[in-house]
């Protein structure tokens, strides 16, 4: 190391920047730069809220890592989660940096790099949890939590201005299904060594208590295997929730039953799951699909996905009699092991009232403890607050609620609220020896991906959507001899997602006939501007359509000059 | 009554018959036949799904009504909820029937009718809890009921086979704010004269226990009023709860504070309520929002809409600092006296998160019992059950899981499950001397409003808004001569809601030589038939832009001709 890099050491500012993952849900990303040093945790993607019409998923702006990219010294996987991996494969596709995530994490990543190719031959490193990488002037140690997917960690990243613990999603349980225990004690110990900065999920921070075991779950399981021993299970849940399939295939096996697994990425999991030891298959349980019809139905688990309600889910074809391998009887129960992530409860709702309309009996976590949430309750983020003992905060990971929410703990455990950092997407705290402060902002924001388009939708295509969508589209179309300025042809009416043509056919006249008045007089006064002349007909017509229908469709008024 | 009409009373069928409500929230509407007289009871309106882009609301299909209008003795309205009164304007469009409801019901009705003229002058007749009705062959009593709105009643219809109960919306609250507890004795008394048939709503069926008194509210209030006493209170609430609204005046009267009423459906129904004698307020209390400035912060209670989270109600508009009277502080305390009825959670979500934003404390339901359900639940179902004893049981008001949910309750009460029947709308439950059985079918289903339009939305319009909603829209549009097949103008593609066009431009100019070539091969075969052409274009153009982009935008070719 130079001489100068070391008074850069010294004298240098950390810069911590979050580029999604705050005041939203999903698609985490945290960037710490240190002179010539960039390390990023996490690249995860959102999905759309219900007014981003038509579009698939929200990936963050890393227009600043593209600009940056020879600085950054690596990408830090906390778990597979798709908020904290769905964007990696975009990533990839601009710059080439190596991938540092525990062998689950890595496995469900290069599941992703087949569909979506990266630039070129990217650099995925293997760690465990109580590794270290070095990173340029930082140090990386992974340090294994308790969440709802296996293999995931924490990260104390090591800087010129001291320790910075990233918490990941984590929760404690003291009786994990893997038997890992969050590591406590070297938690514990990093706090006795000093702790600069804490940056802490907030999913869970406005709820009292903790977060219950995993296991209780199994316990759940077992009452129902139990009370529906004459029945056919089929138990819709999370694919990457592995500890909870793990429990499912357990309670069959004790209890007789073959498992059989139902939708692409429940298969795709479990496989993946398997073949790097995260579950353990005994023998003979795991049967296909296809064979289910040599058992009787109490003889049978079936594992699905669905459990969100999404369309063209394993449960959403078996509930709507569309699954050509599973049509229901009352011989029948669900249980829906998961519960509705905000937003998507109607979804949920008609998946349930279809499977009752069958005469199948639904068990959702409303009647049984049929699942826990994987993110940390108030009680264990002031746990883990009073091991690290953190000089500054800053709550990451939720929307505005529950940033503020986690804020509240850290004040009750002490950390003054001059302390406290609610930062916002691309908004850097800057620290160094005289403190911690908030200083300017980078390039942030989201990128909308819709097909194969990425960041070729803006507000004016979604605002065109909207319109679109909640009162359709009247077309106008008309030739007009250029020379002369006389009518060709039409105007001819054409509308779509407006009125029912056949049942309207006086309006669409109607209106058909405001258009050519309005045009006729337009072109009676020789203009050959087309945009005034457009602009004329839409306002005619618009208000026409308003007074008969109350409706404002958006009116394309075509002019063809000839 | 003649010989013939005698013969029919003794032997006839009465018919039962939902034309909403089941299966679904809202638009409630229960048909009663017997001979040539016609009951019906609440004519309500449901909200869209989120499929039915663009569609205000919901309404009944009436059809079977307006067939048979000379039939119809009367509507009675249990409650003035949208989803009981609703379409009671659409009907009266088409038909002249009485009504028959209680003050505030028909006062709500009046005032709709204010918007959506009838056909002629309506027949609206008050009655009062414990008033008997006469309608043809039936005689319709109404029955106090608690609710979440003022003048709730069931109502017991006597017919030519015995009497039938129909429940409304009800819950029991022992402690009612107006004192008026759900008259229990005269439904014992109707329970000891035999009742045939129990018509029961099934919204809280499955919850377990009783649904909590309204006054509960009234003592977290109190509490509250106590801890923030140096703050504004904010509180947000369905404008129809006028017990609600009254527990807040009165709370804000002890305190020694003002109150202002924010949102236009909460100060007309305030103003009705207060004239009608069903909100008590103490004088000068209420002051207009225009005073607010002349008192402290904690001088004040504001009373506002938007509990659901409503684009452009009063509470989003303050959330959002778009209220031009009242402007947030961190003297402020927001209370959510509400739920989020499934399907709003996301909305309400973005209101907590902009208000906290803003510096706001927020209480809702998940810290402070702030709200109670209006609606029954098990053992209070139970508990109608056990005083009227029916002989047949028909779950209403719900979707299938609501109304399964409702069985169990009638099972577990000892009803046979052979003599309950869930129904579907528009499916006749027919009773006479023999018993009681399903047969046939009427006309029925949903009707969707959009603007002033009823009905001229169908399937393929909802379809088309949904593709434009998603994928957006591409016009080709060309002139082509007529007479000699030569292709005059074009073709011009222009798109919305596809691409930002400035940032696609290649794309564009590529689909339209792909559209060229089309056309240009298509018309050389000089055949005439346009719709084949316009196929043709559409095929070609469809398949380069899903080549492109993965997107599959509704095309829409246009050939105009000379």
């Amino acid at each position: 190391m130079t001489r100068e890099n070391k008074r850069v050491q010294k004298n240098g500012k950390l810069r911590v920047m979050a580029l999604g993952g705050l005041g939203e849900i999903g698609k985490n990303i945290t960037v710490f730069e240190y002179g010539d040093d960039i390390v990023v945790i996490d690249v995860g993607m959102g999905f759309p809220d219900e007014d981003m019409l038509g579009i698939d998923l929200v990936i963050p702006d890393i227009s600043y890592l593209v600009k940056n990219a020879d600085k950054i010294r690596g990408i830090l996987i906390t778990h597979g989660h798709e908020d904290h991996i769905g964007a990696v494969p975009y990533l990839l596709k601009e710059i080439n940096v190596p991938i540092y995530g525990t062998r689950l994490s890595l496995g469900i990543i290069e599941g992703k790099l087949d569909e979506i190719k990266p630039a070129c031959e990217p650099d995925l490193y293997t760690v465990e949890a109580g590794d270290t990488v070095s990173l340029g002037v930082f140090k990386a140690e992974f340090i294994h939590v308790n969440h709802s997917i296996a293999d995931a960690c924490a990260i104390a990243l090591k800087t010129p201005v001291g320790t910075v613990f990233h918490s990941g999603d984590f929760k404690l349980d003291v009786s994990p299904i893997d038997g890992f225990m969050m590591d406590l004690t070297r938690i514990g110990e990093i706090g006795r060594g000093g702790v600069e900065l804490l940056l802490c999920e907030s999913t869970n921070a406005s709820r009292p208590g903790y977060t219950p075991s995993e296991r209780t779950v199994g316990s759940s399981l077992e009452r129902i295997f139990g009370q529906y021993e004459d029945k056919r299970l089929i138990i819709a849940t999370f694919s990457s929730n592995v500890h909870r399939v793990q429990q499912i295939i357990n309670a069959s096996a004790r209890h007789g039953r073959r498992v059989a697994v139902l939708g692409r990425s429940m298969v795709n999991v479990i496989g993946a799951a398997a073949e790097l030891g995260y579950i353990d298959l005994p023998d003979g349980v795991l049967i296909d699909v296809s064979e289910i019809k040599r058992f009787k139905p109490e003889e049978l688990t079936l594992i699905t996905t669905g459990s969100q309600g999404e369309p063209m889910s394993a449960l959403y074809r078996i509930a709507f009699s569309e699954h050509d391998r599973v049509k229901l009887t009352p011989n029948d129960v669900v249980v829906l092991s998961s519960s509705a992530i905000p937003g998507n409860e109607k979804l949920v709702g008609k998946i349930v009232n279809a499977l009752i309309k069958n005469g199948v009996k639904v068990v959702n976590d409303s009647v049984e403890d049929v699942h826990v949430s994987g993110h940390a309750c108030a009680e264990e983020i002031k746990l883990l607050m009073a091991l690290l003992k953190p000089k500054y905060f800053m709550p990451i990971h939720g929307e505005e609620r529950h940033l503020y929410a986690n804020k509240e703990n850290a004040e009750f455990m002490g950390i003054p609220s001059n302390r406290i950092f609610i930062s916002e997407i691309g908004r850097v705290l800057e620290i160094d020896r005289k403190g911690a402060r908030f200083n300017g902002t980078v390039p942030a924001g989201r990128v909308l991906v819709d097909g194969a388009g990425i960041g070729d939708i803006g507000s004016v295509v979604l605002r065109d959507r909207k319109i679109l969508a909640e009162e359709g589209l009247v077309v106008v179309v008309a030739t007009v001899d250029t020379v002369s300025g006389e009518l060709i042809s039409g105007p001819d009416i054409i509308s779509r997602g407006f009125v029912y043509v056949k049942e309207s056919e006086a309006l669409v006249e109607n209106a058909r006939r405001v258009a050519e008045g309005a045009l006729m007089r337009a072109l009676s006064r020789r203009s050959q501007d087309r945009v005034q002349l457009k602009a004329f007909i839409r306002e005619e017509l618009s208000r026409f359509i308003y007074k008969e229908t109350k409706r404002r469709p958006m009116i394309l008024p075509i002019i063809m000059d000839t």
